[in-house]
């Protein structure tokens, strides 16, 4: 069954949303259409809004309305250390967790040379002239622990350390509340290597 | 971490759609505003334009542009069977089923006295007008298996039986390709109550 022209647009951009299929895109806009027109105004103008308003934040790239993010401009955050990630999601996981005092860089991607996303679109000129400026004591290298975020993460070790300054990664191993018998074994190999001793 | 305001206002108006919680919706967020910009802006155009043409055919409720919807306004429909559903995803399904070629009507819900849903909100008071101008032959009730589903067409045949007019509820039983093992119990016992003989 065809659809009607306004109605296949709107499927058609609905799909572009991440982990929507055809099915799914089809139920979105049969609900914004049916009983989810004041939901479906409302979001045509805070999307439209956010479109408009929300930048990137001038230091770290974090998704931002000022010059410079909350995180940035925060004045008690440890500006000697910098944790790099890939994604404004990951800056939210990280913030959660609880447990990082210090600033972020955003690179809004990683290492992708087929995708024609190399240093340049990761922002790395900016942070190298942020590792120059001196004052940042260590980098964490936060990137995802799949084969792209691996190529990322040693990339920029290379960088941090041409500056002389202190490169981490984030450790891998077993998850916290997890059970050995289901973690895959990659994971394990690297819970084992990275064993610490207890003290 | 708090958003920003225009951010958490996104976030939170693409919460609004169906299956989509929390995590999913900044997940959204977050991709339209990085690297989804230009589909962004395409949904945001698509959305405010269906809002503004799509409405609903007058004669079977169906999601449309003009005042008849396609099935409506074909001339080869039989203008003598009317299935009822509750929603157009239903008429979209039974299309894609190639098994039909009478007309629909479409309640947009179900009876829920509770959410102040009613005969009135279902175009009860239209169907009926449809039934009394005669030509109908028959109705098929396709509501869900549900029990609001059920109830909804328990209604309807009270309905379509006052006039006069032949009405069938589509069938339960197990689905094809489906293997019994996983079958509900539900659905084993219509199944089982449904048999029909081999000839």
């Amino acid at each position: 069954m065809k659809h009607s022209a306004a109605l296949a647009a709107l499927i058609e951009a609905l799909r572009a949303l991440p982990g929507v299929g055809p099915k799914g895109a089809q139920r979105m806009a049969f609900h914004l259409l049916q009983d989810g027109r004041p939901a479906a105004r409302n979001l045509v103008q805070a999307l439209a809004q956010a479109l408009e308003r929300v930048g990137r934040c001038e230091r770290c790239r974090m998704l931002t309305e000022g010059s410079l993010c909350a995180i940035c401009a925060h004045p008690q955050r440890d500006v000697g250390t910098l944790c790099i990630v890939e994604s404004p999601a990951d800056v939210v996981a990280i913030e959660q967790s609880g447990g990082y005092r210090g600033r972020y860089f955003v690179l809004m991607g990683h290492l992708s040379p087929l995708d024609g996303v190399g240093p340049e679109q990761l922002g790395v000129r900016e942070l190298d002239a942020q590792l120059a400026d001196g004052g940042i004591r260590e980098v964490i290298l936060a990137t995802n622990p799949t084969v792209e975020g691996e190529a990322t993460a040693h990339f920029l070790y290379e960088l941090v350390r041409a500056r002389g300054i202190t490169a981490s990664r984030i450790a891998h191993g077993v998850p916290v509340g997890g059970e050995l018998e289901y973690v895959d074994g990659g994971t394990l190999a690297h819970a084992l290597a990275g064993r610490q001793a207890l003290t």
